[in-house]
Parts: structure tokens; sequence; C-alpha cells
């Protein structure tokens, strides 16, 4: 059946999510831990290819280097039996003490340099490991009070730490790139790229903005009120989609970390449309990991889990179809083009358009009927809606 | 087919809806005004059973006398030609300048008698019309500045004006009933009796708490973040559920007035589902009108007016077969129980439970194992919510 | 000096704030356990003159009886030693597993009764400790799916619960009484009675609803968009203001629980100025605890502990100030008057009006000069809002 | 006296602020219109230095070119009559209803040229009177539904356009810069460039992306729950603070354009203190126009509007004055110092820091004692921004 997931799929899941043990601010765990084994078994089992994680998820803060080694060769094993991969790794900076202010931004230099340590460590691991994206949440990067952080030379430091990192991935000649992911606040009350937006713009500051990119996050861009989809689609329009963190959230509030397609569903189908269709061909416009960064709900056991994990690719397979049906419907393409979506594509100015030329267009200004617009000229856009409503709950 | 409207489903439209010429904080009108002959006529047209209107989307606000009548008569002749009924009115006490501070609780007293005289008015038009609905939205009963207001005093004002009407109400034996409107905020900074929460514990204040329920509607509440279905969920439980606005919203912002189901498309299924299954014997909870009270894109001309009423209507039918297939799947109705959701219904109390019974009752307390929740006792509840999606997908 | 606070200020903390440890959804503890003989001693070093708590603050959840006692009786130590009182108690409902679906409202039947049995245990200490209010924040009743939680049924097993707790104390001649604190989300995707409107309007559903009022916090209206002074003088029309949690938010987002005036500061002014000075002749519209429920910041040790419980009574007592000298000021009160705040406070109808009355008086129709509120009648609101920054700024 | 505004204080207001009417979208005006030589006369009186404007608001949409050329000498007139200056200009793409789906990313391809058209004729005008920047605001460069809009096509139109101005600018050798204004929603449903970090990014993949910067309003970014503070230093840290927009805003809502202090009171303290003392030296770090973007309440009539005008002044002079001591104040040193505020501005690396020296430097991993963040090493946050709220409330 169709929404059977396959590694072709290229879905992705990270340690802590199907290993989140429901501790939340009001409450401690409603789960126990999740072994690393039994989660690649499991995974493989539901057609998922890959595995992610923070170095923490793996072996706990403060492990020895035995402790650690250990692990990372269970992993390693599970991965060599069951074929997963793992397609990116990424440092816990935010849980331990030490990160309480952050950790490339604390405002105590110690603190930073012990991260860039952590960092480095868990970059060279994801590298050891085949990961071909290096995510880096800066959590707790930010602040609550005003005063208490100097915001220019926070962006300074992160931009020393991660021109550092890129300068030795580029010496090392290593196939990985950083996809920074940005969120607006919680666990700290305004966080650092608070916004995909802030998070490009950053980037283009940086020494090898080529090698730095994205890795955005439904919640976190819906936690700022702002459509996620809009967003994907600037961070692919700058070249800059490098991975993608899907999951669901509704409304303003704090991170819910719902299941995909369990928070704004009309949202979530543009978003599998723009990622499936949206390249310049029509074809797939991303062609990384599906990744799911999600929580399983603090009611539900270990079954809860795993279907959970299933809900996520099968609501995204589902969407796939339905953007499939929609893209292919040719009510809906004629409803596309009356409503001038295409003509967007088409430049504004003529070839060669010179300030002269165009004031020199009678058609643009002098002769242009602005009047038609008032009561006449209507865009469709309701209508192309609720044919894409249609399309979402299967009605056609 | 099955989603065509008739008039048995009760659809209702506001003549500000359909009659809405585009003006908005940043533009003036792209469409004409709407002749109330030609809107009821259309409406019919569609499937639609009602009209309502405030007084001065009829005869606009300084009409004369003769004016007013006349209109009146054209509508009333529409309403005999079509068949139509008028089964809610309202007055608008918020768009002139007189207006500036609220209406009847406006600081200023003199505006406040004015706005009782005008609400009389309409009153009294409503019940010639046959109207058995009256709806207040105080939209400009509010504040900017928490010293411009008193608002103790302006709900002791609110309180005086609804109690004023209810007296006449039923010192005339009218079969007519107040529903009010709960807003956050817009046009005001913050609005009077800004949830349904808010409203229904003003109404438990009223003379006659009785006469007066609720008019809840989607995008309000969910510009509070809140979740409405929930809310409405407390309206009926309290008896309040009078009337209802449907319509769309995304998030949290300024008031969108989307076509219903263009918002969060999970809670509309909800709602309908609610709206249509929530009563004690599985059968509706609600038999009023389904009232739209949502604005066509600016960005589209007459004939999008028309889409979009009808597409208000024929996504609500849609949800409605959706909410019947989700009932009748017998998984559902399994994973329902597994998830202890009739067991809610079930007393917590034994029968003449006193408290020395329930603490005499090992099973409570002494013997009750807490620790078997932990990594145990799923609720399933993501289970759940994936089957509800996969029914609102269509996709079972 | 004035910002000093005493006794007489009644200001009161609860264990679990000064005792927060510093976990959140992304870190662990940045601060060790706070024990409670010394979280008594440096309160009441401070001035404030009471400590509320939770049973598992005090005994951690699954304690024996004899630690409890022994706890217990450190506080009564304590307590004795200092002068310190208990003005209020709480019970955790949300923090073990096995609430991990709400307490009183639990899916599960069995939970519920457990829950019950908790809450007596806890009522009774709160009794024998003199505490004349008993909170009942319900964080884990809700759901994150519409379909999860019955909602109806829900707000059925509430009363039951509170209405047989209700019971219990008459019946004892308890000197003790309820107050529910309303949150719209988080730990829940949506809680029951999520704002301080639902509450009341349950409370007065409720058999005893005079034993039962409100609870409302600073942050948790705020978490939904509303103004929480305009909530808390609702509250006070209602007669329902039994307690009161101060603390600071910035915006909608996850719960800070900032210090009391870390957030809106104009809203924390107004704030102040109506409990201080909205009674009905001019003297304190409240008489309570004035309960801070905050967390210092987890970038802090114990010092910033200490440094956060300080500022939260400074900046109350600081606003106070501010808030006596804008009602003493001349130029505030001819703005005031200016503005007809104060006409507000006057009936809208005559004494013994009727119907024939009103609409016999033509100038408040026929007469009235609605055309006069055209560029004319201003209010001067944002005059008198500049002169309460101008106060609250300390520049007049 | 200190708080009287004088020119050097580069306060400027635009046309349409002080001449708003009072229409929103459920009202219409309640002041008459406002002619351009008489805001001119009270702006100088009032101590403002600058007068800005959209060409519509000028000489309406529409107009003959007679009309036109009669409103700009007038408003010469009054500025040579008074000394006033036009700092910025900008055009009115977004009001009438041929921009009903936006100006120069509209689906239709006429309508894009023609606001290029109106562009360049608002722009010419604007050298023409000496103005230095050119703001652009695309308010209705954005879309409702999902599929009415394709995002990376109209990136790419947007570019397009600006591009073309941009080389029209050079061609000419005029000294004006572009200002991109950005806005998350309102009158669009989503706006395209919806914060100030997806602006930057824009303008990094522009032709001459230094010609081009931001105008971020208070507002605007504080609808999306960010932090306009943090925002207006990463702006700067990019070098694109080229025009700024004060004005207050309430939580997430709609536009509200309140006076600037009116909103959150503790982030205008701290963006005036960026302002004033954020640059390198601890001097201004921005001297451009102190531009007040607001609106007079809808309540108020024309002594309202001056006594708003004025109250946007006084309170940033206030807040500078505040913000000056606070500066001053030897124990806020001491606390900034204590909690390692100006230790970000070290550099987290050593001079010619490696990899292989950073791994061999002991002190960064082996040697560093992350236990000592556990129940020490606080940073004392919360004492920072008491010392700050108490600077604020004048309280020092």
């Amino acid at each position: 059946m169709a929404l059977t997931p396959t590694r072709d799929d290229k879905f992705s899941f990270g340690l802590w999510t199907i290993g989140y043990n429901g501790t939340d601010p009001f409450g401690g765990p409603t789960r126990a831990p999740l072994d690393v084994v039994h989660a690649v078994e499991k995974l493989a089992e539901l057609g998922a290819y890959g595995l992610t994680f923070h170095d923490d998820d793996l072996f706990p803060f403060g492990s020895t280097d035995a402790e650690r080694e250990k692990q990372i060769d269970r992993l390693k094993g599970a991965l060599a039996d069951t074929g997963l991969i793992v397609p990116m790794v990424t440092t816990n900076t935010f849980s331990a003490p030490v990160f309480k202010d952050g950790g490339v931004t604390s405002n105590d230099r110690q603190v930073r340099r012990y991260t860039i340590r952590k960092i480095l460590r868990q970059l060279e691991l994801g590298v050891e490991l085949g990961a071909k994206t290096f995510v880096m949440w800066g959590g707790r990067e930010g602040a609550e009070y005003d005063s208490a952080k100097n915001i220019q030379a926070a962006l300074a430091r992160y931009k020393e730490a991660v021109d550092f990192l890129g300068d030795y991935v580029l010496s090392q000649g290593w196939d990985i790139r950083f996809a920074i992911e940005p969120k607006p606040n919680e666990p700290r009350g305004d966080i650092l790229l608070p916004t995909l937006g802030h998070a490009i713009a950053f980037i283009d500051s940086l020494e090898h903005p080529e090698l730095v990119g994205l890795n955005p996050e439904v919640g976190h861009e819906t936690m700022a009120g702002l459509n996620f989809t809009s967003g994907v689609a600037q961070a692919l329009y700058h070249g800059k989609l490098f991975h993608i963190d899907l999951n669901g959230q509704r409304s303003i509030k704090y991170d819910q970390d719902l299941a995909f397609g369990h928070g704004d569903l009309h949202n979530a189908f543009a978003l599998v449309d723009l990622l499936e269709h949206g390249g310049a061909n029509g074809g797939p416009a991303y062609d990384g990991p599906r990744h799911f960064d999600y929580k399983p709900s603090r009611t539900e056991d270990e079954s809860g889990v795993w279907d959970s994990a299933r809900a996520n690719m099968e609501t995204y397979l589902l969407l796939k179809e339905r953007a499939d049906a929609f893209r292919a419907d040719p009510e809906v393409q004629e409803a596309l083009e009356a409503a001038k979506v295409f003509e967007l594509e088409q430049n504004t100015l003529n070839d060669g358009e010179t300030i002269e030329s165009i004031k020199a267009d009678r058609s643009a200004w002098e002769d242009f009927d602005t009047d038609a617009y008032l009561n006449g000229k209507g865009f469709g856009f309701v209508r192309l809606q609720q044919l894409a409503t249609e399309h979402l709950l299967g009605a056609r």
C-alpha cells in the first residue's frame, strides 16, 4: 500500500524524539529510557532510513570515554544490522548547568571554549558515522533580560565559532555541512537567531556561507506566528534548505512537538507540496532527509511511541498523495492560471528594460486602468483555496 | 449530491459578510455595495436558509425613517419571494464616531442612552421579522489604556443595559433571546468580555440569565489562542450555546474572518463533530443556525463572494460526512474505549459516596499502584488523533 | 525606607518558587534543593509574611508517613521560630506519572478517585496549619487532541470533585475557601478552564459557589493575550478574587514566571493601582496575600534566588508609591474627569426609567447630536495614558 | 527643561500618523482630514525636525498633475517657513484596489509595472525634497492562502524591482538609500519578508545590498512575539539600520500603532539605551531620524493628536535620561561586570588559535569543572534586571 514508508522516502528520527521520556516543566518521566539498539531496530522495521542524535542522547553528559565508546559501538552494530544510516548529528549545548547562559555565546568565556570542544568532538563522530549534516540548535543562546546580553557581541561570538568549525571542515575536506536551527524562545525568553530569516542573515555574514544553511522546524516558526511553508520557500530561494525538522504545533504557545500533520494541516499540505513539487521543473525542491523532530505525547507508553512514529510517516505520505492529485487536477491548473499564479514567474521588466523605456510605456501608467480593479479583476484565490481544501480532505 | 446545501442544513449569512466591500486598515473598498435583494436571491439559490443583519447594513447610519422603511420593505419582499428567513438580527454600536468609546459602556452617559435607543429599535425590527436571536457584539466596549476605563463600572453598565432589554422582552412576551459575542481585541486594545468564559460569567450575574446566552465565533477565541471547540463544549455544558459564528482564523493575529475550514482544520472537524454528534444521545448538540460570519477576501470580485459563500457550506457538509464516518468506524470506537474516553462519563464517586467511604477505600490510596503509570498505562491518544487525521483527510 | 517590606504588606511565596531548581524542558537542575527551614528563615528575614506549598514540595511524592510527618514538624518549627504563616496550600496533581492525563478529570476513574484522596489529605493539612485558601491549579486537566477528551464530561467530573470537597469543608465548619487557578495551556495543549472567565463560569455552576473563587496569575492570562488587570477587575466585580499570583510574563509564549514587574510594566502598575485603590471608597479592593508565583531564573545561584525574591516585593512597593502619587495628582484627577472616567459610574438609566420614558426622551435619540462626535468630543485617553506613564517612570 | 524636544533630537513624524482619521476595520473616520501645512506648522512648534509622507498622503490617489503640484508647492512652502525637513519618503502601494494582491509582487504583471512607475515618481519627488531614505513597506506583498502565491517567484520579482530602482539611484548619483520595512501580517494573512531577519536575508541577495537597509518598526516585530531591541541589535550588527519606526504595541494582536512607550516599556528602555549608547565607544549606535510611526487613538479629537505627538517625543527623552543614569550608575557597572556582560566582547578563541591548540588546552575540556555551574557560578541577571527596573521607574 502506498502509505507504507520505504527507505526511499528518507524518513529519519532523532534519538531524543522516540526516546523522549515525558519530562516537562511540570512533571518528570512517564516512560523508561529507550535503548539505542532497540530504537534502531524499531525504526528500521517501521520503514525509516535514518537515525540522528545529540552526543548526550547516546552517552549521557559526563560519561567516561569507555562508556562513550561502548555506546558508539552498540549504535554502529545496530546500524550495520539494519542498514539504517545516520544522516545528521548535533551537539547538546543546552541541557547541562554549564550551558545555563548558552554555549558559543555564553557570557562566560571558559564556557564558550568548552562548548567548542564539545562540538568538535561530536562533529568528528558525525563525520566518522557518515553524517552529511551537522545541526546547530542554539537553544540556550539568548536571554531573559535586555541588559543581560550584548546581542552584537553575541553574534560576533557565534560567528567566531561557526567560522572556526567551518575552517576545520574545509581543512579536512569533510563532506558535511552545518545547518542552523532557529527558534524564537523557550527555553530562553528570547533566543538569538529567532527565525529562519535572522539565521540566513547571520549566515550571509560568515566566512564560508556556502558551508552553512538551515534546519528550519515547523513548530519553531509557528511559535512566532509565521507561515512555515513561506519561510521554507524563502530558504529555498536563498539555497539554504540544508535539512528540515517536521512536526506539529497548534498556534503560538510553548513548543509542542506534536506529530507532523497534527498541527496546522493546511500548511502541512502546502509544505509537502512545496518539498515534493516546488522545484523548477515541478519535481522535488528538496531531496534531503524528511526528519521528524517531535515528541510522543507524555500520556503514551511505548506502544504510543511507535504509533506516533508511524503517524508522522503515514501523514507525510498521505499529504504527498493529496499534493500529487492537486497538481494533476485540470480544474486546479485552470484556477491557478486564472489566479495568475504562473504570471508571477514572468519578469516584471521587459528584456533590456530601462528607466526610459518603462517611463515611455504608457500602458504602465498613463493608460493603465486602475479603476478596473474596483469591483472587477478578482483573483479567484478563495476558489483556489477551496480546491486545495477539497483535495486535502480527499474529496476530489 | 450530499454536498449541495439545503435549507434543512440551516445555513445563514450576515448581510455584512457577503456585502463586505473590502475596506481594511490599509485600504479602501475593492467591491461595490451589494444590494440586499440581490443578496437574498443569491443566498436562496445557493441553498442557505437565512439572512442576518445589523441595522446599518440594511439602512445606513443616519438614514431617514422613509429610507429605512423602504429598505425594510425591499428585504421583506425578497424574503417572501425566496422563502429565506431572518433567524437573527443585531445592532451596529461600533462604526459611527459616536461609538468611539463604545456603546452601552461608553464613558459618555448620553452615548449610552442613545445606544440603548438604537438597540431597542433594532430589537423591535428583529421581532417583527421573526428573528429568534438578538446578537450583541460589543466590539467597541473596551479600552486601549488601563486608566481610561473603570472595568467594574463598565460591567455594571453592561448589566444595566442587558437587564433593561431583558425586562422589555419578557414584558412583551417575545420569543427572542440575547446572544453575547465575545472577542478579545480589535478594534479596541482590549475588549470587555474577551472570551466566551468571561461572557458566561457575566451572564450569570444578570437579572434574567436564562434569556441570555452566547454567540461564540471561531476566529475570536482563536485570537486568544484558545481551543474553539473546547470553548463551545463548555458553553454547551452551561446551556449557553444560543447561536454560533463559523469562520476561519490562522493563529493569533488580526481578525481574519476567513471562510469556515480555511483556518484550523483539525479544530473545525472537531467542532462539526461536536455540533452534530455531541448531544447526550449522540445526536446534535446544537440545532440552531450554522451562521457564517466571514469576509470574502479583499482580492475577490463578486464571483469570489459567491464562491466563498459556497465554500463555507460545502466544507461544513464535507466535515459532517467525515465526522459521521469517524463515529461509525469500529476501530475508532475501539480506540476511544482504549483511551478511556467513555470512562470519563462515569461518576468519580460511588453512589452515596461519603468522605468516610472514600477514605475507607484502600484501592483509592493505600493499595493504588501509582507506579503502574510509569512506562505503562498509556492512553493511546496519539493513535486516536491519527485515526481522526485519516478520517479528516478522507483516507479511511 | 518605604521599600522595605513588612509583614503588613502580606507578601507570600510558594515553596516551589524560591525552591525551583532550574529544570525546564531542555535542561536539568542548576540549583540544589532548598530546605524548607532555610526557606522560611530567609523569607522572614526579607520581610515576607507567608509561605505556601504543594504537598510534594514539602515531602516528595511517595514519601512514607513518617517522612511526611517529619517534614511537617520541621515546617511547624520554622513557622513558630519566625512568626511566618501559611496563608494558602495546594495539592500537586500534575507531576507524577499517574497524573499524565490529569487528576480530577483524568479519563481513568481510578486516577480520579486517587486524586481526591490526595487533595483531601492536603486540605486537612492546610486546615491544620491555619491556611485560609486552598488553591486548585488543574494544570494537567486538559488534552492535546480534540477527540481525546469529552469536555462536557470533564467539567462534570471537575464539578463533582469540587462539590464533594466543598461539602466536606462545610460539614466540618472549616474557615477555608477554594481558589481555582486558570491557565490556557502548558503542560497540556489546551487546559480546562483556560481563563479566569471560564473559571468563574464554572464556579457559578457549582453547588456552593460562595465557597469557590479564583487565584488568577499574571502570566497565565497574559499567555492568552488578555489584559490581566481587566480580568482581575472582572473577578472583583463577581466577588471572586480570593487569592492572586503575581509574576511577570513577556508576551504570548511559554510560561515564563519572571519576577513581578519584569513583564508588562504598564499593566503591573495598573494592577497595583487596582488592588490598592480600586475599592468602592478608593481604598484597597483586595486585602489578601500578595502571593508571588514566579521562578528565579535558571541562570542564577542561590544569591540570585533571594535577589529575585526581594525584587518582587520591592517592585510591588515601588509601584504602590507610583500609584499613590498618580491618584493624588490633581492633573490626573482633572484628566480622569475630562475623560469621563467617573461618569461611567453613573447609571445609564434614570431612576425608575421605563421603556416608555427612555423612548420619550428626545435627547436620547431624536435630538441627540451624533455628528458632534466626528472631529470633536475627544476623550483625552492618550493624555491620561501619558500622565500614567510619567508617574510610572517617576517623572512627576 | 530636558524634556522639551529640539531639532537636534531628530524627531520626525509621518504625515499619515498625525493625519490618521480614525478609520479601522469596524468604523469610519472620527477626525477630519489634516491639512499638510497645518501639520508642518504644528510639528515645528512641538519640536520635531522632520515630516515624512507617502505620495497618497499628500495628494490623494488619482490626483491630477496639477493637484499634485499644488500640494507639493504647499508642502515646500511650509517647510521653508518652518525649517522642517523631509528626511524620508515612501510610496503607497497598498491602499488602492489595484494593489489588492500587492504591488511589486502582484500576480498581475501589469500591476507590477504600474507599481514601479508609481515608486519611481515618488522616489524622484523624495530626491527633489532632499530625503535621504526611501522606505519600502510591502504591506500587500503576501497572501492569505498558500497556493495563491509562489513565494520564490515573488521574491524574484521583489528583487527585480529593488535592483532596478537601485540601478537608477546609482546611475543618477543620488544620495538616497532604500529601507525595507518588514511586517509579519495585516493586511495580508502572511506578508513577504515578515521579520527584519527575513528582510536582511533578502537584501543580501540583491545586486546592490549596500544601497538597501531596514526600517524596522517596534510594533511589527512585536506582532511576531520577537524582542524588538534584539532585532535592532542584529540589524546594527549587519550594518542595516538605515531608519527606524518607533511606536507601541501590547502583545501579539492587530497592529496597534500606539505612542512610543505605551507598549512594552522595558523593551523601549532597552531600545533607547541601545540607540543612544550601543555604539562601539558607548556613544550612539544610530544617528538617523527617530521616526514615530504611530496612530493617535481613534477616541481622540485634534487636541489628542498633538498630545500624542508630544507624548512620543517626551517619552523618548525621558527614557534617554533613564538610560544615561543607568549607564552612569557604578552599581550597574559592577553588576554588568559580575554578570560577565563585558566578557562576551572578548574573543572566544585565543589569537592564532588552531584546532590543535584548543584541543591541547586542557582547561577547555579535561580540566574544566562543569560541576561548578550546578548550584554555583550564578550570573546575577535578575539583580541586573532589577537595577534596570529601578532606573526605568526613576527610583534610583
